[in-house]
């Protein structure tokens, strides 16, 4: 090892070592809650943590209005008592379609089962309802394993909401993210209901991504415009996420506006699929939220465009396209907030005998503590894909494998390529952005999966702070 | 918080941040290795690991000698320089049974593969044998992932023992841990052999166990004596591992050697029964070893015991349960040398549909980083086993599900329990070995596992430290 190179990496080890030193000291705000209202468990007492590494250079995007949608925000105090917003409202005018998919873990949150009833008697009812929709999103307490007082709060802000708005109760939404097994002081966001409806306004979409942050170090927004047949369609999105986030575990939540007109069952199916390709391909730690929620409104009001009402038309191609290009975004910008993240890492696993084979092992190499770890510190060491791609359960045959960095090619044929030069790969390994890619050499299934590193930072979030 | 526990937690934090920062800092030692023999890749360079801090308070323990059984250990220079144990022989008379157990990995190292070949062929050759066996064993180049050049070396180390003990090579194990996808220099071990075979003595086995460390910071070792009908049986074994270890991967291995006079398909039988409660029950990172083998050898030299034919024997029971108390004691020390980690964990669910669901639960919540942090920094944080439980596959049904920290109940009912109180939740996590119990409330399905915590140091010896 060359003496400059020893330098460089004796000064990261140096700066690693008085990061974590410092992160374990107290943050001189950590008294700064004395005076809050008691809650039976303290809150979270840590400095905001700095905006990710990885966060979007250009800062929060430039998001179209959608013409039918209008949003607000509020400071309720539901557990934060700094006055930082935490209640969003978003409105869909009458005739709007509404698709969403949830986390599909077996202790979902009480919003999450009362949204898939929802959902499911909107999807029974058919297209497009003369009544309009509310979401009311809440960041600070999960309402998960909350038991019957659980439901019983998403009740009570689902009937003050709808007469509100003057909308059915079916037709509101809600999400909570936030600690979990406590109950929800649905008081506080009801109390500020008037309020919100009267701030509705089209261009406070990013006041709502402000407001449904918990630990996310950015607000994160994506948007696009569709040219279609007759006219344009936009579509903006909002989202939060950065794993299973500090105090208790993280939410992913996201929400999307257009202004297409489409019908309900149309706009799922995109919705659903999109899901697939997008958020269920991310993974920061492995852990699955009680939460997870993606809502998707549909407007209708996109001038002299015509009804989509299937997903083959030119039309309803333009627009799945485009709906997939914001999921992307927005699921990128979640894994680019990971946790204590310094590098966004895409997995591309081809040859694979299927694409759920090739999916387990981009998830077995995306989640493998070792991997993660061995990014973190900038080591191109392929042994430990070579590692997950034995554990992922899928079929593997170590003579027909192939490792590459980017463009190096790093293992093939069961060994270390004869053209590798370890110094090439650790020079790639130093870069933000990684693509690492994996050929089993099999058949034609493959998979992509978007994750980022394992650091010192993620223990300190995890383990250091709650007392 | 009361001014003690913050007092003492700022000594914690302190404390870790200093032995992370100590840690960053080069050792004295490492430039001793200047001198050393030009190998492609650096030796790493790093102060010997603390003991972990949950090593058995008593030491190694006393083993009983194995009549029939001879063991030696040399230092072979195979990666490391500095003069330390790194190859151990292990002989085993003519007329022993052995049974052994290897990792699944789709990408088993090349000393595996050979490995099952020659078991898969003793076990179709029937009972007793009239030649003796060995076990050669090295440590600091796993040969995994090395193409054709790492059965060739297997083949050669094999031929040479087999000729220097005058057995078949069929008749010989080989096990391989250290770095992967490097050539093994198997000529040093051949050149050791003479040493080896002129050092064989049945009391050397505590040597053999020091000899087959990589970055394991304590041997391991585990004996029991049995009485059955006519005599005495006498089980001594030791073990390596400490998860899946820098620098680049560990392996567990584990040589338990007995005089119980038994038929292999009984021995073998007994063996993969015990692994699956016990090895196959722990995990530190979820990570799979491409060279995990366990091996077992039975002299059958006891005086007067008669020959165990069958598991339903009263002496076949009686050994089973010997052999399973064994295996779980050196199971047990390899989470204990978990990498960095602090925690013992014993997670035990209850009450799930089936015993599989169990287990998927148990590892889900054992495998789970925010879990694993959580125990880490001492915080009674429920919410994310109920996380846990909910992402693990398994069916589950929030509003049955209890969760106990060792006697004290926390969660029951889908929600927190009326008596809990977070300050004895916070008090029980202060202790060192941990019973995190879940009971599901659906049927009688069952499930034990065992875990360690995530740690500053895991990250630390996987991250900082290889270049």
């Amino acid at each position: 090892m060359g003496a400059k190179k020893k330098i460089r990496k004796l000064k990261l080890r140096l700066k690693a070592a008085r990061q974590a030193l410092s992160l374990t000291q107290p943050s001189g705000s950590s008294d700064g809650l004395a005076g809050s209202a008691p809650l039976k468990k303290a809150p979270l007492k840590k400095a905001p943590p700095p905006v990710s590494p990885l966060a979007p250079k250009g800062g929060f995007p430039t998001l179209p209005q959608i013409d039918g949608a209008r949003f607000a925000a509020a400071a309720a105090g539901v557990r934060y008592t700094t006055g930082r917003l935490d209640v969003a409202l978003m409105e869909l005018c009458a005739g709007s379609s509404v698709a969403a998919v949830f986390t599909r873990s077996a202790t979902r949150a009480a919003p999450v089962l009362d949204g898939e009833e929802k959902l499911a008697r909107l999807a029974g009812a058919g297209t497009a309802t003369d009544a309009g929709f509310a979401i009311i999103v809440n960041a600070g307490n999960a309402n998960a394993f909350t038991g019957g007082a659980g439901r019983a709060s998403v009740q009570a802000v689902s009937t003050a909401v709808a007469e509100r708005m003057a909308i059915p109760a079916d037709h509101v939404f809600m999400s909570s993210t936030g600690v979990i097994g406590e109950p929800l002081a649905h008081d506080r966001i009801v109390d500020v209901l008037d309020t919100l409806a009267a701030d509705l306004d089209s261009a406070a979409l990013p006041k709502a991504a402000e407001a449904i942050r918990t630990t996310d170090t950015f607000a994160k927004g994506a948007a696009a415009e569709i040219a279609v047949d007759g006219g344009t369609i936009r579509i903006a999105g909002i989202a939060k996420g950065s794993g299973m986030i500090a105090p208790d575990m993280a939410t992913m939540l996201v929400y999307i506006f257009t202004d297409a007109p489409i019908d309900q069952p149309v706009l799922q199916a995109m919705v659903a699929g999109a899901s697939d390709r997008t958020f269920n391909c991310i993974t920061v730690d492995g852990d699955t939220s009680t939460s997870d929620t993606l809502i998707c409104g549909a407007t209708g009001k996109a001038q002299g465009v015509a009804r989509i009402t299937s997903r083959d038309s030119a039309a309803g191609k333009a627009f799945e396209a485009g709906l997939h290009g914001v999921m992307l975004d927005l699921a990128h910008q979640v894994v680019r907030d990971g946790e204590g993240a310094t590098k966004f890492v895409e997995i591309r696993v081809t040859g694979a005998r299927s694409d759920a084979d090739a999916r387990k092992v981009a998830l077995a190499t995306a989640n493998s503590p070792l991997v993660k770890t061995a990014i973190a510190g900038e080591d191109p060491n392929w042994g430990r894909i070579v590692m997950a791609v034995g554990k992922s359960g899928a079929e593997a045959d170590r003579d027909l494998l192939a490792i590459r960095l980017g463009d190096i090619a790093i293992a093939e044929k069961g060994w270390v390529a004869e053209s590798y030069r370890e110094e090439d790969g650790a020079a790639y390994m130093q870069q933000q952005d990684l693509v690492i890619g994996i050929d089993l050499g099999l058949a034609k299934g493959e998979a992509v999966v978007w994750t980022c590193d394992l650091t010192h930072q993620y223990i300190s979030i995890n383990a250091d702070y709650r007392s």
